[in-house]
This record gives structure tokens, C-alpha cells and sequence, in this order.
């Protein structure tokens, strides 16, 4: 009976040595997970991209980056793109997605004023917004993230001296009442002035944003100016009108420098017509949008006595020059 | 003896459910925190904080930023200053930091260009850096965090019209060999010219950054043009040399704008006798600078076929209006 009664005493603790153990492992893997630090979210928590013009690839690489950034921080996203390039569409979609209250908005504005009344609307109701790529300046979003145009225009310039060796005469053609390509003409301008003075910057044309508006143009460049050697164009479709100018004009040589990385562009790339283009930093405008919002909704930031938190106003999201060296890195997958 | 039996097998059964049931837990436990993505690094993954002159009030916010954001990812900071305002001695301190192989380094330079072989250096060695605060533009660095002097004196110009009703006389004092104070200085000039057209600047002075000097300029000033009825100081001694100078005057009233938030700054704003003064993003300049520094050691941004990653090149950290109002806030903690 004796024997017996130590056989109970000798499971029974074990079995209670054993829980006991089991809570401490418990408790100190818990403890250990919520002591280290970490930037994190909840799968629930869902921020949202608005674009115009949905089915631009331009917008593919925005919206990878912004994925990207949500799945390190453990959070979900949507995309929610207007179909046509329309101002009333985006502040429709912009309005439903307010609705939802979501946790966060990230905004490319179709223009400057069109959208801000709706973006304040959202930030009086403390949703944090961001806008990348197209900014609306006058609104409460909290910063900008996009391509700084003059910039482009400086590399543009620079990487047309280098094909050029540093001398000859060329052309620019353009969106002249649009300002991004306002400013990527001047910083073209500015710089092949200041900087190569055996360069010259004879015409600068409206290309309407049309290929074959920009065909027409550099065919007219050509013909008053036929020792110009080299155009930039400050917009993906003038690149192509280009381009398809002068295959039309055979044995003729002049280099083109084009902007943005569509299919049509990376192909004459490819091939040799445009000699370089200009990538925007696609990337980076989702990847960091994401990650402001994602420091607005969790007040990461320090804020002033009203509230209104520290961001950096204005990111520049970078230029990649694209040549038949790196083309395939560009490509949409 | 078959009733002792089962209780035996209850008890081990019990037993085995029991140590069943723990594994289960631990690694649901295990699972459920390793499923989870979150931005994370290792406590003993160390970033290190270079600057010049390391006794200034400027960079204990920056460093600030800097601390927050290895909290937020749970990695360890190291500060290391230039005692003096020595182009030498920043070299060394930096060649230092780089023997140790730490996981990042944000620096502040003292010079366009003494620190750029050495930051070539490390980035050849497989160490990010990144700049804040003052740039080192030809040099390796992934990316510049700091202050867009330009847009600073916009909002200098803005501020001063909206103290003095859109109208009158305004001058300058500033240091006119140095780039970031002349992109100040054109900022302001700039937009007073083209926006104001009541207000005219009369007059633009070296205060030599220097509080005495200061003095002296702006009494010339006043002197000369007794009807200025308000001064944009480029930098805080500037400031601080016109507040003596006003009060040295007795009964004048000339509205004085000032930079940064040392001290003797902020006290003046306190008192009134400076209305208004700029602060300068310098958490956002620590702790954006901590993150990218993250991003690249840990490989987190997209990086071009030769390995070169893409971050954002500028951020603009902002500058923030100090008034009375919110003046306690900016007082160095």
C-alpha cells in the first residue's frame, strides 16, 4: 500500500512539475515576443490607393511598392483606380473610399484643385492622406511624393551631352502648358546653357502628347534645322513620335532621350531608335506613401500642440536613366 | 486491483493530453509570432550619428529621430561628434566609425566636399550612409534628408507679409557666402518681389553669423532706411543681433523673422521681441535617416541589375513656424 501511494505522489508531481513548466514557457514566450519592438500592424488595418486612369502600367510599380511596404508592416491594401481620365470619376471613387473609413488614403490627383475639397473632407474626418505622383498642393494632405520634373530635365540634359560629346545642336518637344513639363524643359534648358557651351537648344516643340502630333514636330525640326543631332521628349508619347520619325526618314541619326518606361518605349529602346528614357521612382512613391500613412494612423510622429504631425512635406522619389543596358529590368512583370 | 489500474491509465492518459496539449501551444505560439511580418532588426544591428560640432542644441533632435526610429525597429544607436568645428577632426571621427563595420552610417557634413573620399569609402566597404541636415552631394551616399533652404525663405517672405498687413519696407540679414543662405535669402527676395507687390526689401547685409556683427548691420540699416519695419535673419545669431539692436533703440518696432530654435532664440520669440522663428525638421532628419539606413542594410529597396538600390534621393524635412503661441514647444528637452 505504501509503495503504492509513492507511485501516486511521484505521477502527481511530475504532472504538476510539468504544468507549472508549461506555464512558465508560456509566459516567457509571450513576454519575449512583446518586449522586442517592432513596426508592425493588423491585417485588418487597410489602406488604400486612388489613381486616374486605372489601366495605365504606370501605375503597376506604384502599386508594388505599396504592397511591398504593406506586407513588411503586416497590413492590407486595396486599389481603387478611376477607369477614364475624368475629374468627376476620381472624386466619385475618392468619395466611396472615404466612405469605408479606411486607414489610411494614398492619392494621385488628376489635377492640381480638382480633388482637394474631398481630401480635407477625409482629413477633418482623421483619415491621413498622402499624395504621390500628382500633387494638389493647396489641400491638408500631409506630404508629396513624386518626381522632381526640373531635376529629370538637369539628367535629361546631362545624359544628352554624354551622347553627344558634349557638343551640337538639339530640340526639346514638349507639353507647353502643363507644368511638369514646364519644368522638365526648363531644367533641360537651363543646364545644356549653363553647363555645355558648345551645346544649343534650337526649337522646342508641342507635341501635344500625341505620337503622332510629336512625329509631325521633329519631322518640322528636322527640316529648318537639319544638323539638329538629338531631341528630348518630355513625355512617352513624343519619344515614340519620335522615334517613328526618324525610322520614317531613313539613314538619318539623331538620339533621342524619352521620358517614362511603357511597353512601346522600352521596345524602341531595345532596338536602338530612343538611345535613353527616363524612369520615375515609381517604386518609392508607393513603398514610403504606404509607410507615412502607415506612421500618421499609428502617431509615430511627433505632433505640434493642435495635433498637426511632423512629416516631411515633400519626398523626391528619384530618376533611373534607362538605356539598352538595364532595359529589361523595366519591363512590367 | 483493476479499479487501481484505472486509475493509473487516467492519470497517465491525463498526463499525456496534458504534454500533447503544451506542444500544440508552444508552437502555435511560435508560429502565430513568425507568420506575422513586422519591420524588425536586432538589438545588437548598430547604427552610428556623425556629426560636427557636437555640443549643439541643433542635433539633439536630430539624434532624437534617430533614437525613436531604432526603438520602432528595435536595433541599437550610437552618437559620435566632431568636438570642434574641425574639418580634420570629422574625418577622423568618421574613419573611426567605419573601422568598427557598423550596420549604417547618417551623417552631417561639415563641407560640400572634405568628407567625400571617406564616405566612398564606406559605402565600397558594403556600409550604407546616408546625409542629413548638410549635404556632400558628389559623394557616394545613398540620399540627403534636409532642410529646402529655397522654400524656407518662401515661408519667411509669407510670414513677414501676413505681420505687416501685405505692405512696407523689409531688409535682410544673412551670410552671402554661404549656398544655404543665399538660397535663403533668393527664396524670400523672390517671393516678396513677386507676390507683395505693396512691400519692397531695401537692403541685404553680411551679419557674418555673428550677433554683434548682426547688431551693427541691422542699425545701419535702420539708420539708412528708418522706415524698415521688418528683418528676415538667415541664422540664429542673426536673429538674436537685431533683437539687441531694436532694444537698443527703444520705442522702434520693427518685426523680426528668424532660423532654428537655440536658447536665446526661442526666449526672444517668449518675449515678443523676435515674432517669429524657423524650426527645422531635425527629428524628421534622424528618423527618416535611421529608416532608409534600415532599408538598405537589410535590402528592402529595389536595386538596379548592378546591385545599386533605389531610395529616394531628397527629402525635404520641413520647416515649421515658431510663434509665441507654440514657442514651450521647441524648447530643447
Amino acid at each position: 500500500m505504501k509503495k503504492l501511494v509513492f507511485i501516486y505522489v511521484v505521477l502527481i508531481s511530475a504532472f504538476i512539475l510539468y504544468v507549472y513548466h508549461y506555464h512558465l514557457e508560456i509566459s516567457r514566450f509571450r513576454s519575449f515576443y512583446q518586449q522586442e519592438k517592432a513596426l508592425q500592424g493588423k491585417v485588418d488595418e487597410k489602406y488604400v490607393m486612388v489613381t486616374f486612369q486605372s489601366g495605365m502600367d504606370y501605375w503597376k510599380r506604384c502599386l508594388k511598392g505599396f504592397e511591398d511596404a504593406a506586407q513588411a508592416l503586416n497590413v492590407s491594401v486595396e486599389y481603387r483606380g478611376a477607369t477614364q481620365y475624368d475629374v468627376n470619376e476620381q472624386v466619385t471613387v475618392l468619395e466611396q473610399v472615404i466612405a469605408k473609413k479606411p486607414a489610411g488614403i494614398a492619392i494621385s490627383a488628376i489635377n492640381p484643385t480638382a480633388l482637394t475639397e474631398t481630401i480635407n473632407k477625409a482629413v477633418d474626418k482623421g483619415i491621413p492622406v498622402i499624395l504621390f505622383d500628382s500633387n494638389a498642393s493647396g489641400s491638408k494632405a500631409f506630404s508629396f511624393l513624386g518626381t522632381n520634373n526640373y531635376k529629370a530635365g538637369v539628367t535629361a540634359a546631362h545624359k544628352m551631352a554624354e551622347l553627344l560629346g558634349k557638343r551640337g545642336k538639339v530640340a526639346v518637344i514638349t507639353l507647353p502648358h502643363q507644368l511638369n513639363h514646364q519644368e522638365r524643359t526648363k531644367g533641360f534648358l537651363e543646364t545644356i546653357h549653363q553647363e555645355y557651351p558648345q551645346m544649343e537648344v534650337v526649337a522646342v516643340k508641342d507635341g501635344n502628347g500625341d505620337s503622332l502630333v510629336s512625329k509631325e514636330a521633329a519631322l518640322e525640326i528636322l527640316n529648318e534645322y537639319p544638323d539638329v543631332e538629338g531631341i528630348f521628349a518630355t513625355e512617352a508619347n513624343g519619344g515614340v513620335g519620335i522615334g517613328e520619325a526618324i525610322l520614317s526618314l531613313k539613314n538619318k541619326k539623331v538620339k533621342i532621350i524619352s521620358f517614362d518606361t511603357d511597353k512601346r518605349t522600352l521596345d524602341m529602346v531595345k532596338q536602338g531608335i530612343i538611345s535613353a528614357t527616363l524612369a520615375q521612382g515609381t517604386w518609392n512613391m508607393g513603398y514610403w506613401s504606404l509607410q507615412f500613412l502607415f506612421h500618421l494612423h499609428h502617431h509615430l510622429t511627433p505632433s505640434l500642440q493642435s495635433g498637426y504631425p511632423l512629416l516631411p512635406p515633400y519626398v523626391d522619389t528619384g530618376i533611373t536613366v534607362v538605356t539598352k543596358e538595364n532595359v529589361e529590368d523595366f519591363y512590367a512583370k
